[in-house]
């Protein structure tokens, strides 16, 4: 793969420029193009850019609102409804995790609960932003059917990620985010294109029996939840999290309402904020610094995120594939 | 194994004679047998009478106070800190339960931050009590070191159980109740004995290798969390919610100060209550059902917690291990 470099300022630009070209305002494609710079700083390549054509798709399919401004609807004091006016989930999310986080400072707790909106994005930039804040940080989404329950042999669930944060002031938060399902589609479609094997538990071939055969599993067949049947209760949590209790579309809803552009479904997120300086009280930092530090000492262990977080420290221009910037140098031309 | 029969009456009676001789308080000793029988009831015979022993050596040792009164103090209108008094946690579950549910209908979502307090039971007792409520319940606690964390090869995680329930008005709640351990020790003991091979990932050898043999596992290795890396990110979060934002003993801390009576070790556990009432409005119980009823009717798929709400269902006596009810009468007569 030919690859270009770009620093983070072009990779913003770049984005602002598709998004604005497509029917988005500048306050929404300023939000998108955060969250998409944020993740090629990352080194989190496919949530970066590799998503900017899904976003430019939705614009033009007329599916998103380019122009939506979020809704706030204070449900009680610890508890923020926001409404995404069917765009983009980065407004929304920007909007709402300094309120949520405000509400846990005084409540001990709070609840986001976003609805209306199209998440395209990692889930790791609002635990963050709540971890900034000092707040512990649980958020999930849903989006279209990609997974089987555990026992089944069709998918119903989406990947159903979730992502969470714990503040350690004076450093970086301990962040994992990651999809209940048992390997990204992605990488099940690299592995059949190499041939490679996966490991028992990762899917089931069209007939609905297990396999090992990637290719398998990536042409009529399904993955499974992490885990067993373990996960596949997780995954069903999240479901009922981020539509049940959050009021928007479960994934198998979704996907029978989406245009199938490209681009994101239509759905709900569902955010957690709580304050341990209210909690747990004086001391916390120091308490939970110390199982960190012994947790992060074991030899073999490396705590999720430490990965993205020594790219984020690395100065300089991003390699992004080539044909892909060339792509999106001709949308943004117009 | 001889089994005798008991009514759940003679199950709860017993419990509380061996609980009250061995110098507990007939309101600790009500609350543990209806911990007990309510396990004895559901079929859930590995946290009914099977661990009534380890309460009794608990209380014998002096560990316990069996006179605990827990001591309520709100950190805010929705959040409840319960010191446990160093009691039983029956008695701290029973009082806080139904104050986190009223703190969720008036303020749309609630926390319960139990301390000090000895947990010896399965969680689904106080998620489904805050479903009975009209809760979305979630609960998690640790105890001592028995897993170790993805890529280590000793034990710092406890099994690091994790309950859930969603309410479904008019019928049982959706509940799950799992360790995140690979499987329960209890499971992988059964194993080594009957020479039974375990699938990859349950388990390491006394050298760190992973192993499918059980006897390996049983003897001098180590479980692993379910789900490889995932698992134990999220066994992390419910070390990091239990006793950081709780402010009590993380595993390995409990398991420094513990006198291995037998007993429970004490701790802190973390309950967050939900009103879907609240932060879905109505017609959520028609949405969510939907999903829960197509769900239940994929082919394949049991939703977890049925056949312990077919056991409850079932009147009559239950059976149990006649060496331990002659063991239980004795402690009982003093």
């Amino acid at each position: 793969m030919a690859t270009v470099h770009l620093t983070l300022d072009e990779i913003h630009s770049l984005t602002v420029a598709c998004l604005t070209t497509s029917g988005c305002d500048d306050e929404n494609a300023a939000a998108v193009a955060r969250t998409i710079t944020a993740a090629e700083r990352d080194g989190a390549v496919s949530h970066g850019l590799f998503r900017l054509p899904g976003y430019v798709a939705s614009l033009r399919s007329g599916k998103v609102n380019g122009a939506a401004r979020p809704r706030e609807e204070w449900l009680t004091p610890a508890a923020l409804r926001l409404d995404g006016d069917r765009g983009f989930a980065p407004l929304a999310i920007e909007v709402g995790t300094p309120l949520v986080a405000e509400a846990a400072r005084n409540h001990g707790v709070g609840v986001l609960l976003i609805r209306n909106s199209f998440h395209f994005a990692a889930l790791w930039p609002e635990v963050e932003a709540l971890a900034a804040e000092g707040m512990v940080g649980l958020a999930c989404t849903v989006h279209t059917p990609m997974v089987a329950p555990f026992g089944a042999s069709r998918a119903f669930f989406s990947t159903n990620p979730i992502a969470f944060a714990y503040p350690r002031p004076g450093g970086d938060p301990y962040v994992f985010d990651m999809a209940t399902a048992a390997r990204a589609r992605g990488d099940i479609g690299v592995a059949a294109r190499d041939g490679h094997e996966l490991p028992p538990g990762v899917g089931l071939d069209a007939d609905g029996n297990p396999t090992t055969d990637a290719a398998k599993i990536h042409d009529g067949g399904v993955i499974l939840p992490f885990g067993g049947y373990k996960g596949s209760a997780i995954a069903t949590m999240i479901e009922l999290l981020a539509a049940g209790l959050v009021g928007d579309n479960f994934s198998y809803e979704a996907a029978a309402i989406d245009n199938r552009d490209g681009g994101p479904a239509i759905g709900g997120e569902f955010v957690l904020a709580l304050s341990p300086d209210v909690l747990a009280g004086p001391g916390w930092a120091e308490h939970s610094e110390a199982f960190l530090t012994e947790l992060g000492a074991l030899d073999g262990v490396r705590l999720p995120g430490d990965r993205r977080r020594a790219a984020r420290r690395t100065a300089g221009p991003r390699g992004v594939d080539a044909d892909l910037v060339a792509e999106l140098r001709s949308v943004a031309a117009g």
